[in-house]
C-alpha cells in the first residue's frame, strides 16, 4: 500500500533526493567510496558543501553582508547560542508555542527577556498582534511557524531592532525578504534535509558585540570563518540537503514552493471547514501552511481514535496530533505530493459518509 | 580500481553497515518510507535508538551507574560541555596534541586549568609520563588517541580524580574498564558511524554539582532523562551506528577489534621500520594503533610528493599526513580490511625497489 508521509519532522523529502542519497551511500560521485565514509576534507565533499551554501543562498536570495553556516545540534541548541552571541542587556521574545517558550527559557540565562506578546491564554491557537517591541532591545525573537500548534507568521514582520527568527518548519516554503532579519535559524529536518543539520543565516555586523567570552563552537564567527568546516560536518546529511535544494530549484524555486504550500494547505483547510465531523484549531488568518491541526467536533469526540485507525489503514502516516493539542495534524512540507493531500481528503470524506 | 580507505575521519565503515543503510534509505524496516524521512517518535526509530544504546553498552561493558547519551555537535562541542557540567574550581588536563589543546582552551572559560603534562616540546610525538594529578581537581582530562600526531594512551590510566577521556578515534578499538573513567566522549565518525553523532558515557553521580546554571542542551541530565530523544536525533546516522555495532558483535566484539588493530598496525609499523625510505614519527611505546604516522627519511625527503602520487595511483585514499606533521598517515580503523593494509605495504615495498 502506498504510504502518505505527514510526519511533522523528520519528514518527507523529495524522491529524487532520497534516490540520489541511496546511490551516494553505495558510491559517492564516482569515488568508489560511500558518502558515509569519505573525509570532509576531500575535494568532492568540499565541493558539495560549497554548492550547498551557494544554492541555499541563491534560492532564498540572501544578500551580501549575511553569512550562512551549517552546524549540528538542532534548533534547540540555537535557543542558547542566539542569546550567547547576541544578548547583552535585554531581548524581546514573542511566545507563540512550545518552541518559542523553550527559546525564552534559554535566553533568560543570558540577560533580561521581555515577552512582548503571548498566545498561551488560548493554547497558542493564534499569533499575538499589537504588541510593542522596545527600541533598545538587542533583538526581537519570533518562531515563524509553530509545528505543534499549527499557527504561522506568514509575512516578514517589521521590527525596530534586529529580528531573529526560528524558521525550522517553514524555511523554503515561502519567499522571504532576508534583509528584514538579523538572524534566521532552524533545524533542517523539515523542508531541507534529514535530521542532523542546523542552518544559521546571520547579518555579520551583529556579531562580536557581547562582552561575555564565547566558547569556540558557540561563536558564530568560528563557523563563518571556516565555511562550516571548523569541525566535521554531518557529511551525508549535507549531501541530501544539496539534493533537496536542487529539487526546489528544478520545481521553480521558493516561489513555486509557496504556491504549492498555498494550494495543498488550502485543499485540506477547505475540507476541514466543510466536513461536518471536524473543526480546525487555529484562528483562520494565522493558520499554518506547513502543519495543519484539527480535531473532531465536540459532538463527535468519541470518533478520534477510530479516525486515526481508519486513516492509518488507508496509508496515512503521522497524522495523530501532538499530545499538547490532541486530534490530528497533517504536515504539508514541500515534498508532500498533491496526491497525498488528496488521499487524506478522500479519507476524511469517506469517514464522514460512514458516520 | 579497488580503493583502500585510510581516511582519518569520517572514515571507513563496515560494508554490511553501508549496504544496510543504502537499503534503509529506500525502505526503512518495511515502513515503505526512507530512514531519511521518518519521525524519531515512530515506533521503528524508538526501537532503533534503544537497540543502539543497549548494544553500545553491551559491547563496551558499561556498568550500572553510567549513562550513555547520543547527541549532536561533535567532540569539539564536548570540549566546552564537559567543563560546563563538571568544572567548578580546577581541572587537570594532559596536552598531547591539537584536540587536547583545543579542549584546554575551552575549559579555561569555566575555571582554573592545570596542564599537568605536555609533549608540545617534541611536536607531540610522545605521551607525557610521570606527571602529578592534583587530588583536589574536579577531573583529569585526557585524549586517548591523537588522530593528527599518531600517539595513543593504550591503557586505562589510574587517576585520583574522575578521569575524563576524549576517545573519538579509538573507542571500540580496545577493551576498556569503563569503571576507571568518570566520563568518556567522542565524535562517532571513526569506529562507530558516519559524521554527525557524538557519544557521551558519564557516571551519573558526577552530575548536578556545579553552581553555574546550565543551558538545557548543555546539561547532560537533559539527554539522560529523555534517553537521547530530548530533541531530534540524527536518525540515519544512529541507524548506521547500530549496523556498525552489530558488525562489531558478529566479528567477536571489542576484544576481537583489539586483536585486529594490533595485527594490522603491527604490519604497517614493521614495514615502516624495515623500509629504508621511511621512518615513523612517534615514540615506539606510544604509537597509535589507529593513526599511523610516518615520513620520508631525511635523505629521501624530496620523494614525499612522488610517494603520495604513487600510492594514489595504486588505490590508496587519504594517506597524506596532516599539515601539522607532514609525511603520511594511514588510519587503521576497525573496518579497514587486512587486505587494504597489505596493499599499502606492498605499495611501499614497490616504491622502495624503484628508488
Amino acid at each position: 500500500m502506498k504510504k502518505h508521509n505527514f510526519y511533522a519532522g523528520p519528514s518527507i523529502l523529495p524522491e529524487s533526493a532520497i534516490k540520489a542519497t541511496a546511490e551516494a551511500v553505495l558510491d559517492y560521485e564516482g569515488t568508489g567510496l560511500s558518502v558515509l565514509e569519505v573525509s570532509h576534507r576531500g575535494k568532492e565533499f568540499v565541493a558539495t558543501m560549497a554548492q550547498t551554501e551557494a544554492l541555499f543562498r541563491e534560492l532564498l536570495g540572501i544578500p551580501t553582508g549575511y553569512a550562512v553556516i551549517f552546524v549540528g545540534g538542532g534548533a534547540s541548541t540555537q535557543f542558547f547560542h542566539v542569546p550567547y552571541n547576541l544578548l547583552e542587556t535585554q531581548a524581546a521574545y514573542l511566545d507563540t508555542g512550545t518552541w518559542a517558550s523553550n527559546a525564552i527559557k534559554e535566553a533568560k540565562l543570558f540577560g533580561e527577556v521581555l515577552v512582548v506578546g503571548s498566545s498561551a491564554d488560548k493554547n497558542y491557537t493564534y499569533i499575538p498582534k499589537g504588541y510593542t517591541i522596545p527600541a533598545d532591545a538587542d533583538y526581537f525573537h519570533i518562531t515563524t511557524n509553530n509545528t505543534i500548534y499549527g499557527s504561522e507568521i506568514k509575512t516578514d514582520l517589521a521590527s525596530p531592532v534586529p529580528l531573529v527568527a526560528d524558521m525550522s518548519s517553514d524555511i523554503f516554503s515561502r519567499t522571504l525578504d532576508v534583509s528584514k532579519y538579523g538572524l534566521i535559524y532552524g533545524g533542517a529536518q523539515k523542508n531541507l534535509a534529514p535530521a542532523g543539520l542546523t542552518f544559521v543565516i546571520v547579518k555579520e555586523d551583529l556579531l562580536g558585540k557581547v562582552s561575555r567570552p564565547l566558547p569556540t563552537m558557540v561563536d558564530y564567527r568560528t563557523h563563518i570563518k571556516k565555511e562550516s568546516m571548523f569541525n566535521t560536518p554531518p557529511v551525508v546529511i549535507v549531501y541530501t540537503a544539496l539534493q533537496t535544494l536542487k529539487w526546489i530549484k528544478e520545481m521553480g524555486g521558493v516561489a513555486a514552493m509557496e504556491q504549492r504550500a498555498i494550494l495543498k494547505s488550502g485543499m485540506l483547510y477547505d475540507e476541514i471547514d466543510r466536513n461536518r465531523l471536524f473543526v480546525g484549531t487555529v484562528a483562520e488568518e494565522d493558520r499554518s501552511r506547513m502543519n495543519i491541526c484539527w480535531v473532531m467536533k465536540p459532538e463527535y469526540a468519541e470518533l478520534e481514535a477510530e479516525f486515526n485507525t481508519f486513516a492509518a489503514t488507508h496509508g496515512m502516516v503521522g497524522i495523530k496530533g501532538h499530545r499538547s493539542v490532541g486530534g490530528f495534524r497533517a504536515s504539508n512540507y514541500n515534498a508532500l505530493p498533491v496526491e497525498s493531500m488528496q488521499a487524506l481528503i478522500e479519507c476524511m470524506q469517506e469517514f464522514e459518509k460512514s458516520h
